[in-house]
């Protein structure tokens, strides 16, 4: 439904979580179907087709988030109701980013369109879901894309999480043109904990298509090649175990010790 | 269903996120639905009553965990369906650790019971969607509680999200017995980030009677009260700003400075 003539409009910054259907949220469905304009990624719009018939459809390609969130806010401040839709939680790395940025730009009164948010499982969840319970003990997402910030930042935090034995959860691990960042961030860590630290690699987790490799932090420079940007890196702390095929970390610090 | 006589069952671990209908994926209902027994704590099963009509339902109390475990993981020997629930993401300090915990302890051979997660929004993304987009860089997440971790570990690891300049949420943050931690907290990371850095505390986000305060990492002392054990609270980075009301963490580092 369009919003009354003179009236701003209303932007939802929908995450879809993994992308099937199963685990797409009603609040997440409720939001496409009120909604106007439907702005995403081309392939998570082709992900959600069935449920924005008639709508106007704003496909982007990757690369082009700030040029779309600057659309999505014309078209609230238009009058229009407009989802921009991210897969995982749009909080995270996703789509809520370009939005505020825009607004803020736009000296945004908070208010003016009004922005709400749906949150949806994120790519290092249904990781972790599918490889087992490895987020289970404090933990850190990191992004080893340098696009938006400096890798020396991004080696830093790397040293932080070995330094402070989180288990790690790494994000665009690899691409064509990024090879190196991936076994960079092996060697910090390997300061820190031993070769056999449990990793999950996992591709497309709860899509068609899902690949699930389970390797040791030691042996992730021979299976780096299994990793590339739609994939989650998930490295255990210095108490993660593989007990019949799952990456386990206990919930308490002593319990590998304990039995109950 | 019941399975047949001989035949091992199942476990679910379903996260049911913030707690409210329109966040209960399809998955979660389908996982809800399939069993035979469900097993979680008072609360949680309360917020799903009417989904689970006529199933053998087993509440538990906070601190139960493991005992509850044991019977979801008995039940499931006995070749019963169990649905285990917890709020939030059944991974992210939820109920995945002590039934992984308590399976390898009886030596299960990864297959029987099969165990299937399904994962749900974590209480920290739920507190990001109403905050604004907190989450934006790398983050990390660490519970307060020194029930299952000693605090010389957790205060290893605030002064590491300090040195790496991660968004923190903080789980768990204070109860009536643990009024300190939240303090050190703040102390170690004003070592790191400055006094202005913007801090949300959220209550029950997504939930009847949801609660928010936004404040400074100078204020949180004074704000504290406001903290208890069912808040997330959320540390911006050295980037995080306030606009509009919301708590905005741009994606790329500089972004701060340019206008687009």
């Amino acid at each position: 439904m369009t919003n009354q003539p003179g009236k701003t409009g209303k932007i939802y910054l929908v995450g879809i979580g993994p992308g099937d259907a199963e685990y797409l949220a009603p609040a997440a469905n409720n939001a496409l179907a009120k909604s106007d304009v439907i702005i995403g990624f081309r392939a998570y719009i082709e992900q959600i087709d069935g449920l924005i018939a008639g709508k106007d459809v704003v496909s982007m390609e990757l690369g082009q988030e700030l040029e779309r969130a600057a659309a999505a806010v014309d078209s609230a401040y238009a009058g229009k109701t407009v989802a921009v839709v991210s897969s995982g939680d749009a909080g995270i790395y996703g789509m809520s980013g370009p939005v505020f940025r825009v607004l803020t730009d736009r000296d945004w009164d908070g208010q003016s369109p009004e922005v709400v948010t749906v949150p949806g499982v994120s790519a290092m969840q249904a990781a972790a879901a599918v490889l087992g319970s490895p987020l289970m003990q404090d933990f850190c997402a990191i992004s080893l894309s340098d696009l938006l910030t400096p890798w020396e930042k991004i080696r830093g935090r790397l040293q932080a999480a070995g330094q402070g034995d989180f288990v790690v959860a790494l994000y665009n691990p690899r691409s064509q043109r990024r090879q190196s960042q991936l076994l960079e961030a092996r060697e910090i860590l390997l300061k820190h904990r031993p070769g056999t630290t449990p990793v999950g690699i996992v591709g497309d987790a709860f899509r068609p298509g899902q690949r699930v490799k389970i390797t040791s932090l030691q042996d992730l420079e021979k299976d780096a090649k299994s990793v590339d940007m739609v994939t989650i890196v998930v490295i255990g702390n210095s108490t993660t175990y593989l007990h019949g095929g799952k990456v386990i970390t206990p919930r308490g610090y002593e319990e590998k010790t304990k039995k109950i």
